[in-house]
């Protein structure tokens, strides 16, 4: 087989679902290339970035077809992309209806009901102001501050339900749903003040760490970039 | 082959995702029965209904695994076991890894960017005072109507790159992307005044009556129940 192409990843690294990519790509050996999009320079609003992903988001993957280069945003559509490379372990999106039924459901919440939370509430305390990004009002960022609190405890029934060491959809390894949800709750380290405000439960930690342990040295790597936000938005005191 | 026995969809009909699959079932010939719970009840955070979801959200499905039935939440990733019956016909989600990929990267803009406006808002104008049910304060009602607008022009950009009377994710035919968003943005029909604050444009209305054109009767026969809620509203002197 002729080597395979490398895919290439558009990519801010402060953004949960593009670290998502980026560590998969790298712990999966999957051959790519990163060009990284800083969302705080409007990077993803050009219009060549535009000819990529319309709605002006990151993360895009230009994937191969053949000979045909063709481009795809949103992190979870391009995972499940990415899950059909034949070096990547089957565990990460599993084939069997019933176990991929499960990843699909618990990445649907992650969108639904974690993400929200999460990425307004960082977004406001840190990411935007150290941007010099518009921010929501006070109120709303409390209300999406409160959504974050509860994903914590939506990550606690989803593990319940999973069982004893299991990972979110019920399986004995993680996929992709897992990495997307730990990607997500990531971003709150960013934030200083964030773990008397805004700290996950022991089982969400442990599920955590677990996660976080089958990735490196990748997972570390690639977050390096949140110490160094962490440390601006210190500097600035911004706090949760 | 023995006849299929019939899915079992837990629904209430005011919510987007839960008319997406009977829609759907209804459309398709997929034998099922709908067993209506009701939000404003609180049917959905039973101890019964927590077994079959622990996060306590409709809708949900209970799916056939031979002769063992397993239960499935959220509608996206119900839909897409749903596709699995035979008697399905292929454009709802397409096999093609390409065209596939294209369809979970809408239906992952339908979480991230088009449902989180619309829902909020057109429950905190209508459903939840309805209902009795606490709704966010004013400042995050009206973040969630900023959303919802910049939702219809999501809605344009993707029509825009899909192409002339194409669907959103770019096929000739409908796909569950058309039709879980378009179930989203049916929901604003029940808010009276919603057709002059919150009314999407005339490519997207198109596009609506055209995704709706192939599901009828079943699309107002089961969006009906907006009919009355908008009624109800109407009468209580709620408004957009």
């Amino acid at each position: 087989m002729a080597a395979r192409r490398p895919v290439t990843i558009y990519a801010d690294l402060v953004s949960q679902p593009s670290r998502a990519l980026v560590v998969f790509c790298r712990a999966a050996g999957i051959p790519h290339e990163v060009k990284i999009t800083r969302i705080a320079r409007g990077e993803h609003r050009t219009p060549e970035f535009r000819k990529l992903n319309p709605l002006a988001q990151l993360p895009v993957a230009q994937l191969w077809d053949g000979e045909e280069q063709w481009a795809l945003a949103e992190s979870h559509a391009i995972l499940k992309q990415l899950c059909l490379h034949p070096e990547v372990p089957e565990h990460w999106y599993p084939e069997s209806p019933r176990v991929r039924g499960a990843v699909d459901a618990a990445l649907d919440v992650h969108h639904t009901r974690i993400r929200r939370g999460c990425a307004v509430w960082a977004f406001a305390k840190v990411m935007g102001p150290l941007g010099k990004l518009p921010v929501p009002p006070k109120e709303v960022v409390d209300w999406h501050g409160g959504m974050a609190r509860r994903a914590f405890k939506d990550m606690e029934l989803m593990l319940e339900a999973a069982g004893e060491g299991r990972f979110v959809a019920g399986t004995a390894e993680p996929t992709i749903a897992d990495l997307s949800i730990a990607c997500e709750l990531q971003q709150l380290e960013a934030v200083p003040g964030a773990d008397d405000e805004m700290r996950p439960t022991p089982r969400v930690l442990q599920w955590m760490s677990d996660v976080k342990g089958g990735l490196q040295p990748h997972w570390d790597e690639v977050g390096s970039v949140l110490t160094k936000v962490r440390a601006a938005a210190e500097a600035q005191g911004l706090r949760a």
